[in-house]
């Protein structure tokens, strides 16, 4: 029998969206469970790792940390490349990608001006381009179609895609052609754009 | 033809010590350049990211993201598990222990005085202890004979013994016994020990 997947997260894209959308675009079933603030303190002490998201499997297990549960579902239902080298491609555009995201977290909750400045320039002028510029390249080697490895959706198309999304920095990728032409085929793919457009509307 | 591999960084530890540990662990023969300080700006051009760890094969191709070579390195050499789930418990072991070093790197790096004590507090009362004590659990359910995950060594045993290093909290995982035997296991791994006791002595 499938498993049953239930994944428990707050109403917010976040870190779980990368874990939905992967679900969405394998069509596979599982149930979409956002709680709210006021149910949090009960549940924390609950979870493995007294945070979310928590993947729990056939009511049974649960699994933490949301990478290694995108890691997984992308592996179970084969959008982790056909080969050890397509992972790896995928590995580092998701190393490349956490760099990026690093950047931007430490920009957004700085609270000295002068530093927040600093690291918002060294976001803007130098991580940014360099990121792009290094995932446009890839996308360009080892991509078909306007895929980023490979000539299927894997768990890098939907990476890039949300940290686009996540940094609001969509615009930027305007410049990569590459990159602009992955991120519209992910939006494109008939599974993913059917979620995006149903998806309950969240600031972050 | 077996590849041939040469593994870039600077003279420490760092963000490579991991990949070497596996290369060492594996019995697999690669060049492991520690490029001077002076060398660095007239290379850093020639790598894909401008960073490094860069590991190279064949002369040819370069491949970036420390975390992303450790996990192609296990999987060329099967210390990643031997299923889906016991790779998704490694992948699990790595996001947790990142987050501890993300931890660790923020409360090092902090300049304000009152916002360090915090953050060093938070790392020593709350990220430790709950990082450790996961590890401890998993260690206890899904490792054998003091292996992290199954009953050989992984990408996940290197991992923690890294981490517990680069935080310097060696002692703090005295009292968790699962863990602590894991450290045990690892620094007694033959291959693992030879490499450890001749390996290049640096601060970090
Ligand atoms: N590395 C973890 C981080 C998990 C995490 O930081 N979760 C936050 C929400 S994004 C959380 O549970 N916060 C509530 C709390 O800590 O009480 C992951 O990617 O799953
Ligand atoms: N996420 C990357 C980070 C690489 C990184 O930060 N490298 C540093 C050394 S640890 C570096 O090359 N610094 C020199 C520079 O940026 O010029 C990885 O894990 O490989």
């Amino acid at each position: 029998m499938a498993p049953k997947y239930k994944l428990i997260y707050f109403d917010s894209r976040g870190r779980a969206e990368k874990v939905r959308m992967l679900f969405h675009a394998a069509g596979v079933e599982f149930e979409d469970t956002r709680i709210k603030g006021e149910e949090w303190p009960a549940l924390k002490d609950k979870m493995p790792q007294k945070q979310l998201p928590v993947l729990e499997i056939d009511g049974k297990t649960q699994l933490c940390q949301s990478m290694a549960i995108a890691r997984y579902i992308a592996r179970e239902f084969k959008m982790y490349g056909k080969s050890s080298t397509e992972a790896f491609y995928i590995d580092e555009i998701i190393e490349t990608v956490n760099d990026l995201s690093q950047s931007n977290i430490q920009a957004m909750f700085e609270k000295d001006e002068a530093r927040k400045a600093e690291l918002t320039k060294k976001l803007i002028e130098e991580v940014i381009p360099r990121s792009f510029g290094f995932l446009d390249a890839q996308i360009k080697k080892y991509g078909k179609n306007g895929f980023a490895v490979g000539s299927e959706v894997t768990l890098a198309d939907i990476i890039i895609f949300n940290v686009t999304e996540a940094v609001k920095r969509r615009e930027a990728a305007e410049t990569f052609p590459n990159l602009k032409a992955n991120l519209k085929k992910t939006e494109e793919h008939p599974k993913i754009k059917k979620w995006l457009s149903e998806r309950p509307k969240t600031e972050m």
